[in-house]
């Protein structure tokens, strides 16, 4: 799609060098055939070097785009680059493309459902009612039980074990406000990177990136029904347990491990060796190697002192 | 069914006048062919306007059905309602009916199943492993993620998005209960509407009316594997995040904002604009507009002084 | 496969007397055809009557070990138990066995996909997308919605009812750590049993039991979205609501209520007729009869008293 076509679609005026444009990319990784945008000022720094066709930016950063890169400015960036994402998202199930590759000693289940250009590595065993979308790579060894659903472009690593029911590569929960209070989709274009030796458990839902990929590293084992927002890392070798939730672009460090009914904000980080205990609620970003609980997160220990004083301080009021 | 059958089938005394027995209502909306009941007393005032052909009642109120309804008095008019529902409840996949109507230019994944009488609209896209039941009906352009269940009778709207592995129209929790401990199903007779540019995450749950029905209204957007009991309504353009569980008959105003892990107790309101924060729970109604956190919940501005002052104390305790 | 063979594989000394294996079990429940271990000191006492032909126990123990029994010493019994368990595993779909036994007037949807060896009985449904796995069997008059998958080795009652998306026999989350910190799987070897009249709602995730069984009585009902790990025993006519999550070996009695988005710490019991308020947390064993709330758990009036309190303390300081 052509840069002018697409800034007129979605009501920007443009008037710089016009161009082919394939694609939504960060400030950081957008390639010169990618439109980016500035929506958080803490961005800023990486708006100097982009290498972006084009930038949606408010007029106040509008100075800030770099030459050779078109500034498209408006009032409400992130609403417009929700409109522009519509235009590269792919279609939910593409009609051409080659049929799965399936590598020596797999196990498909009859009636399991491909998308297309699938590949899938070598005694792989994959349960009856699953769906594994376009461009899936399912890695060596690994097992998916039924009625597993991986979206298209998702990687999955050898020796994983996904359990039945669970979605992998489902849309971040991504919207832009308009003022009158509706929301409009930011396609989510990005994928889920599933590394070697991870299990995930039954009925989890793990999302998309926004642009780039989710990821679970290397040996993370994940319980039942966890939420993983889009954007985030888990790193290697944490233990995620049941009905925790991530919220988006939450990174964490390996050998983190979270309690039951854990949950965490958004765009924080975790630090390696870190343990959440059950019902803890990661406010903000923390150290590792340290033991938390409550909600607000504390310090484990300061958590047993604040329920004994509670204790102490009920009983001497009644 | 005849209701003399009907009562004699569950136990009831009944020596008013007969007549042919369609289903069941509430005091409000029954028919003169449908059944009703008294359960809440809070009901007592529909009591006195209801069309309904025959009510359940304890013998308290048993004078203060209106003439022309059957009162059918008994001890325990909730567990006789539950054993009567048993007789509406419509059989899981029926036999008989219409193939599908598919719109033009819908795409329709081989394998996804489809129950009598239902109708798809235009430009939709069921992906494989959907089961769509009897009697739904599906708007135009809608896109359906691998592996969602939509159970009888229920209508999604125009231009909305439900990921993989989303339940709608499940049974709704809805139990009597016996003298003995037991618990009698009652069958959930009503539907979920789905409105207009809705979209639902990957592995919800929303149920089917007890007997209305549980309504997401025009463009909300649900996250992943959140929780609708029976009989709830989500207003316009609610956002509504990952886990969250609204408990039944819960009524969220438009606009709405529900954070991660957030809940409700059941049959309350929240007013429009009001915004949860993540983990909080929602005890009584509350008014719109406002911030709230906690559980118990109260006002955010409340909630951060009732840490801050947790915290001071637990220094000075130390 | 020869104890001998096993030792050598999991690279653990053995000089004992050798002979054929079949699978592992409890230190209570071991057949002398079984392997056995001790991880948990608490559980000694049922070392001197094992009947087990052999049990991974660390240097510590190994004199405790019973004539008769093999005593297989090792630094890390728990490691090496799970590296034993692969052995013992099932493959994921067995290629040979007898198709399922459908009993009289059962309905089963087309493309229901069946493993080995499974026996359905009368009057039962099966709906589209369900999976269900080798040697699975099925009560009388049982309706299970689509989507459904039950893993191999369940055994459902009669008249139960199972929402769509729910899973019924994922392993559970048992992992052994190394002193790298990675986790090697114990392979779940047991199941889930259902009893009769059980009903379970949607997208739930039911573990199978580690060695034994995961339990859930007569007349239990689950909501939607409940997590219940491996070992746990639901009592008869439980109510478990929403979001509901119970870590491992979790016992509670009968007619236990937990209220939604409650949860349980592991290895913990649950008196007859507790119930524990929305959200509470049940962080150790309590008596039934009582009613519950917070967390950490206390009594609800209690709970009240706190939240009371707080109210005050906090009109007060400001």
């Amino acid at each position: 799609m052509r840069l002018g076509e697409l800034a007129r679609a979605i009501g920007v005026a443009f008037d710089g060098e016009d161009g082919e444009i394939e694609g939504i990319g960060t400030l950081k990784h957008a390639t010169a055939k990618q439109l980016s945008f500035l929506e958080n000022p803490k961005y800023l720094k990486d708006l100097a070097a982009t290498k972006a066709a084009a930038v949606l930016v408010s007029p106040k950063y509008a100075d800030a785009v770099p030459e050779g890169t078109v500034a498209l400015v408006d009032e409400e960036p992130y609403l417009k680059l929700a409109m522009a994402s519509a235009f590269f998202a792919p279609e939910p199930m593409r009609s051409e493309g080659k049929e799965p590759a399936i590598g020596e000693g797999s196990v498909v289940a009859e009636g399991v459902a491909f998308g297309k250009d699938v590949t899938v590595g070598r005694n792989v065993t994959i349960m009856p009612g699953c769906y594994i979308g376009d461009d899936v790579t399912i890695g060596d060894g690994t097992l998916i039980h039924p009625n597993v659903t991986i979206y298209h472009g998702c990687t999955i690593g050898a020796r994983c074990i996904i359990h039945a029911g669970t979605v992998i590569g489902s849309d971040g929960y991504g919207f832009a406000h308009t003022k009158e209070g509706k929301h409009v989709k930011l396609h989510q274009l990005g994928n889920v990177v599933v590394e070697d030796d991870v299990e995930i458990g039954a009925n989890c839902a793990i999302d998309r990136g926004t642009i780039d990929s989710t990821v679970i590293k290397e040996g993370a084992k994940l319980d039942n029904l966890v939420h993983v927002a889009h954007n985030c890392e888990i790193g290697e070798y944490s233990l995620i347990t049941g009905q925790v939730g991530l919220s988006g672009s939450t990174k964490l460090g390996r050998n983190v491990v979270m309690g039951g009914q854990s949950g965490t904000a958004g765009h924080l980080e975790i630090g390696p060796f870190a343990t959440i205990a059950a019902r803890g609620g990661v406010t903000k970003s923390i150290e590792g190697g340290r033991v938390y609980a409550g909600f607000p997160l504390m310090e484990h220990k300061k958590w047993l002192r604040l329920n004994a004083m509670l204790s102490r301080l009920l009983e001497k009021k009644n």
